[in-house]
């Protein structure tokens, strides 16, 4: 019996997103914003502080890039620009205070996390690959305790094509052994499909504007969707199985 | 003729630090720097500015790093403390300029690193290793038009033992055969010696005071001082003769 020419590998290489896919970070932002909001309130009661930080986080994002210190300088100047520079000095020092409590605050796991990876690492490399600021996410992995479970760690600066290609291309892996695995259909699961690899979409229950992507915008095949991470190793046997006689 | 068995290899990878040894970066932040005290001038005509951003930015090393975005936020909170709070916000949105325009500023190259590294990538791998801000950094590769002339670029959030090894292991090199190149002793020299690497000094003419280390602190061999990236070729051939006979 002759079988069709499939092209069909196992998967080997599990890459896995950090934010808001093995920690919470969104929240944390959200949280800091509302502060931002009731403060800026006393000053500027009719303000939309939401629209203008959103604003100048856009306009700020080629220059600053991601992660907490942007928003820091990006908070600050929403706060001088909407009180057209009458806040005082003393306030700025309060959301001074905020960026650093961000940086600081211990690193919380989404639930069963720590469980899962430990499953899928017994299986497959572990590779983490998150974008945003270098300094703040080794230190968030280094809080995580999650750090020894990883065969490596890849911090980028944005997450498209050409980031994941130099990723891939880096460390000797091919597209069809690889699947991605994270929160965001823009930077977790689209490039990645573009490139040939399959990806895991597991949505968190906050999702930053500047990460939202129409779906339908996606391909339909090449990627799945989970609600949590424990279900992983069970879809990636199901990937796994070869379609009895090809296709 | 049997010759002593000797440990020799030939150099095939040369990594360069990138900011003050490829391209001016002290002085941009001595420039700005200048400006602050000028500006806090007119606030506290007594204040040790210099001194009160040098306390600030160590005690904020740890949740920062490195970058002008974590020297812009300790300028912001220098200002804010040295006036007691009484500094007006407009003079604090002036400090955030000074951030924005040091992210954009073109990448001023020193004299004739293009012409050396052009020279050096003919004969050997070449390697981009620089620590700091993500964002920054590759964003002044980029302006710097030199990103082609690179093997793989690597930034790291701090220049250590363990980060060098890191790099060496992932791309498979040989401390034996690969040479650091950079302006300060701290990160580009005593690090790399430790794994027993070799590596060229190029001192800059500005050094940032945390960078400083004292030269009798290292090993006197291995290493080497010249006064411009241009003169490294010939030394690398040098070093490359085999001793005759061995040794």
């Amino acid at each position: 019996m002759k079988h069709p020419i499939i092209e069909w590998m196992p998967i080997t290489v599990v890459g896995l997103d950090g934010d808001d896919t093995l920690w919470h970070n969104e929240t944390r932002f959200n949280v800091t914003q509302g502060e931002l909001r009731d403060l800026l309130r006393r000053h500027v009661p009719d303000a939309d502080v939401d629209a203008h930080l959103a604003e100048t986080e856009m306009k700020n994002l080629g220059m600053y890039g991601y992660g907490v210190k942007a928003f820091t300088l990006s908070m600050i100047e929403t706060a001088i620009e909407l009180t057209h520079g009458k806040i005082p000095a003393s306030d700025l020092e309060v959301i001074l205070g905020w960026g650093k409590r961000m940086l600081m605050e211990p690193t919380e796991l989404l639930d069963g996390v720590e469980a899962a990876l430990k499953e899928l690492g017994r299986r497959y490399d572990l590779l983490l690959i998150t974008k945003g600021d270098l300094f703040d996410q080794e230190s968030k992995l280094a809080r995580s305790g999650l750090a020894g479970l990883f065969l490596g760690v890849e911090i980028v600066s944005e997450k498209n094509v050409d980031s994941y290609r130099g990723v891939l291309a880096r460390r000797g892996i091919k597209p069809l052994e690889f699947v991605m695995v994270g929160n965001s259909l823009r930077s977790d699961v689209a490039p990645v499909l573009e490139l040939g690899a399959r990806a895991v979409h597991i949505p968190y229950h906050v999702t930053w504007h500047h990460e939202h992507v129409p779906e339908e915008s996606l391909p339909r095949e090449g990627w799945y969707r989970l609600t949590t991470l424990s279900e992983l190793a069970r879809l990636l046997d199901e990937i796994e199985k070869p379609v009895a006689g090809g296709r």
